[in-house]
């Protein structure tokens, strides 16, 4: 493992962005880029670029969205030597614009994929390849797909021009030894392309998967403040930081903007390893049944929201 | 790795009263009981055995001492399978006292011992050894002990009639590649002991390093109800059910005593993942600063905490 070479990518805006519909302060995303920046990290994800006609702006902040514009009025006049990256789904491509990168202030444009979308996300990967972008395709939901698929998707990755292929454990449900067995899959069949590694923390093995990650060969790592991210989160910045040991990072920025912003707004945000979590993570099950219960009064029903979800694979 | 030979043991009510002295209510310690013994857990420590004259009873619950005739009033009527096990501090032996093992309603007495104490911990797991009690070792903060001391520690433990010898990762400082060399080191010297793991969580890797320590050859694991432990917990035993699948046990009853009983406590008292015992997992430090902080209006200034900790290490 060669650590000299890491590339940490921040998704606290992007993954975060999830849990609120996207609704962050001004304030707090200024906030957070001045903190990356100052920290050394690589790459800060800002958000989605996501079509208004399929997600229209009354039910999204802006970082639905990251219009350019946007973008630029936050990071104007801080200085920062970090990049930004920008997703985009591979299934909810329509009609979104993109200037070309030498006009934009981003960097790269990450695409999320399932493997059934594949030739979409590959049609997008060209697309932001050409304007200048760099590029990623990300499949997700990893642990559900078989190794036929995969593999499938890793060969048109891998004749694409994408720069990054990330493994994605969505549900949080991967192990170290299938994490292992992965990375070594992305190995074998992408041998020029860089890996990337995103965990969530269902199963409290995000960082230790990312770092399982990082030994197989992944040099491009996600975390975010605090693993601020989609039902359990995700691995914790914080952590990658202390692990990497690189001196270009300083652990002080971030470990700033947890105790000003990330800790006040889990009072109000909920992510982080509770049990219905780690119950969709532990049955390899995609966690909207537990964001559901976490709504309602039956919210701490452990046992029986996991005998329910029991009985319904049965 | 053979999960079928793995003996689960869980260690809420000891490792859980070092947060309040020791104070569990006998409606808790007895549904505990109930729901570790339909779960089928191998053993459930109970607390420690210590002595009143080095801690007086005026300052604990219980729990610090395990009289058998206490033990006896909390198990009495409820059928179970379950193993108890007690724990003691090798420097902090004075006048406890322990019936034979076929009088009493312990199992098996596990002997805490700093390295330096090495020579008085085998002292006590002879004499525990004689009264018919099974024995454990567990070897306290091994992330800050020398190779030397440490294989020095493990030659007197081979000698010895000692059962299992534990790593414990009592600042929650190691990584998964540590411990695989901790447990190598185990295996090389006391090749006819078994292994025992008790890893805390400051980095959230307290299950993936159990994890790691299965796969190396550790067969006792210790966990607790949604990680109950000092500072940032231990391994939640909830997950270590759900990573054996071992059809043996049943996680149904664990996760109706977290819900009926952990997440009231866990708004009183705090464990987990606080960036204060990240900090000091980080540093391989042990938690007492972090302890102090959060009982201060300081408690949430982590940067800072942060550089004091790192100046006074300079």
């Amino acid at each position: 493992m060669n650590k000299g070479r890491i590339k940490v990518l921040d998704c606290t805006i992007r993954d975060g962005g999830l849990i609120n519909n996207h609704y962050f302060s001004d304030d707090f995303v200024r906030a957070a880029y001045k903190a990356l920046s100052q920290s050394g990290i690589d790459y800060m994800e800002i958000g989605y670029r996501s079509s208004r006609e399929l997600s229209p702006p009354e039910d999204y902040g802006d970082w639905k969205y990251c219009d350019d514009d946007k973008i630029k009025q936050i990071i104007d006049g801080v200085e920062s030597n970090i990049k930004l990256s920008i997703m985009v789904d591979a299934h909810r491509i329509k009609e979104q614009e993109f200037a070309p990168a030498d006009q934009s202030p981003v960097d790269m444009v990450r695409t999320a994929l399932y493997v059934k979308d594949i030739d979409k996300a590959v049609e997008m990967i060209n697309k932001a390849h050409d304007l200048g972008y760099e590029t990623t395709g990300n499949v997700m939901a990893i642990s559900t797909e078989t190794e036929k698929d995969i593999v499938e998707a890793l060969k048109k990755l891998a004749a694409s021009p994408v720069d990054v292929v990330y493994s994605v454990d969505s549900f949080g449900a991967l192990y170290g030894e299938q994490v292992k067995y992965l990375i070594e899959l992305f190995k074998v069949h992408m041998p020029d392309k860089e890996i990337g590694i995103h965990c969530h923390n269902s199963l409290q093995l995000a960082f230790a998967n990312t770092i399982e990650g990082v030994i197989q060969g992944a040099n491009y790592v996600d975390g975010s403040l605090y693993g601020m991210g989609r039902g359990s989160g995700n691995c914790c910045l914080e952590l990658l930081i202390a692990f990497l040991k690189n001196p270009k990072h300083d652990l002080t920025p971030i470990l700033k903007v947890i105790q000003d912003y990330m800790i006040p707004m889990c009072e109000e945000t909920e992510w982080g390893y509770i049990i219905p979590y780690m119950v969709t993570g532990m049955l390899n099950k995609h966690p909207l049944s537990a964001i559901a219960i976490r709504k309602t009064e039956d919210k701490d029903k452990y046992a029986q929201f996991y005998e329910d979800i029991r009985k319904a694979l049965d």
